[in-house]
């Protein structure tokens, strides 16, 4: 026991704007962090190893390595473009094999998924979704991105949920705006993104009067994701954090639900305090959750 | 090895009109199988139990049962109502202990889902959805049900997925119908079940002319149902049934889930043919997948 709870990992955020490379334990305590702005993948995955390599020599060696990545990635085993960046529409990233060059430089084992279903499996194993078996962890930001853990493990599938992407209803004072959606236009992450927020208000909903209507909307929407979500997946928790995402806003958002569902599915937790709350790891979400894909699957 | 193969399991596809009882073994086989109307719970759970008596006395001793059921059901072991049929609209079936009570009276490990759960786990366990990892099973019927199957688990969570209500965008050729939908009027299941077909038509699907407009509205709905699946589930291969489903809907189906996720999701298996399929169980889907429930966790 005594030897399992002093092994270290490594964890790397791979976000599009910056890389979190950290070093923690399987209590999830970080023993060291850093960060890097992502520029090319040569470079940055340069730095990254760079990285671990000193960790190495300055806290031992590590026994395995989590990425939480922006996506889409290739996440089946089988594939010849396992652990690869896909379809991104970001400059230089498309076709990158994350998990092999990093792999390959380190000589460690690597396990990757997405940004957010790797929040998802940290805030279950040491956040607001401890205890729990299944719980959703949305972030609204630049993108709507969610992640999903059942019986302690994300869901991939085929690909992995894209659920940003689903198409709500327009809420009856928002029918003129496009939505900001390359792809669909009005889906939820047209409607609802920070971007989308910005193109119809000029300023980010931090900065939205209280009596903006923009709040309604915002809850609205993500009202109807949470209704979908406890639809499609009926988690026992959902988690909604990222920077579009405001403190006034869940209590509303956990209405709006309700008001979607009409009391069609019947549990009494979804009406409870906290059914739709804050991630408990807060801005370490993202790192931890890479740490947590780092120990392996639970239970 | 032998001893395992030879073991009998009891299976039951418990539904709303009838109960079909099963005794089968872990190869997916029937030896026995009966119909019966579904009465109030007491003299149906009644005749299965006795079915099952007289079943172990002419095969043998049976292992373990597995339930497939009509819900929505109680799945959460910790709590007390653990196995139990809980808000159902159907009269007296209401909170009704459907595992505790076979359980007390054949004495055997009883295993419950919901039946369109256990026709996920059926088909990918002897079907059409044999060797993947995920899939998902719909039913369009008297009502629309859809089971999910993950890392070869049915998903559960809070309580169990009730995709069927879902609410899509409304067709533009279908904007004055309200929905058969008792809860939401016009969610999926308000416009695209059988009740609905047959509430705008006055006929059933099966009696459509090739040129009815129905045709293009169930298309463009079970199109909109899949691209949510696809982006909340992202499973590996859909499968539609139902009597409320036909055999020339499949490809349309297919081509409205393009149109709706418009190229977003970058994976070639959405377009192959078979991505959305029949159940390969057919009419056994419901039964055998309750014998795969008996069987216990895949892997």
């Amino acid at each position: 026991m005594t030897d399992d709870a002093q092994r270290l990992y490594g964890a790397v955020e791979a976000g599009g704007t910056k890389f979190i490379c950290a070093v923690g334990d399987r209590g999830g305590r970080l023993v060291d962090e850093v960060r890097m702005n992502t520029r090319d993948p040569v470079s940055t995955l340069g730095d990254v190893c760079r990285y671990f390599e000193t960790a190495a020599a300055r806290f031992g060696a590590l026994t395995a390595l989590g990425i939480g990545a922006f996506g889409p990635l290739d996440l089946q085993p089988a594939s010849p473009t396992f652990g690869f960046i896909t379809s991104t529409p970001k400059p230089g990233w498309r076709h990158t094999d994350l998990t092999g060059s990093v792999h390959r430089s380190l000589g460690l084992p690597v396990h990757l998924d997405t940004d957010v279903n790797a929040a998802a499996l940290g805030e279950l194993r040491w956040g607001a979704g401890f205890g729990l078996g299944s719980v959703a962890y949305v972030t609204v930001g630049t993108g709507i991105g969610v992640g999903v853990v059942h019986h302690g493990r994300a869901v991939h599938g085929l690909v992995h949920p894209e659920m940003g992407h689903i198409f709500v209803r327009r809420h009856p004072a928002d029918a003129s705006f496009a939505g900001t959606c390359p792809y669909h236009g009005d889906c939820l992450e047209g409607l609802a993104s920070g971007p989308a927020i910005v193109a119809r208000t000029k300023r980010t909903l931090e900065d939205a009067a209280p009596a903006d209507p923009i709040w309604e909307l915002q809850a609205d929407y993500l009202g109807q994701l949470c209704a979908c979500l406890v639809l499609s997946h009926s988690p026992q928790r959902i988690l909604i954090g990222g920077g579009a995402m405001q403190r006034r806003l869940y209590a509303k958002v956990q209405a709006r639900m309700l008001h979607w569902l009409r009391d069609y599915v019947a549990a009494e937790e979804l009406r409870a305090a906290g059914y739709i709350a804050a991630p408990g790891l807060g801005a370490s979400a993202g790192v931890k959750g890479a740490l947590s894909l780092a120990l392996g699957a639970m239970d």
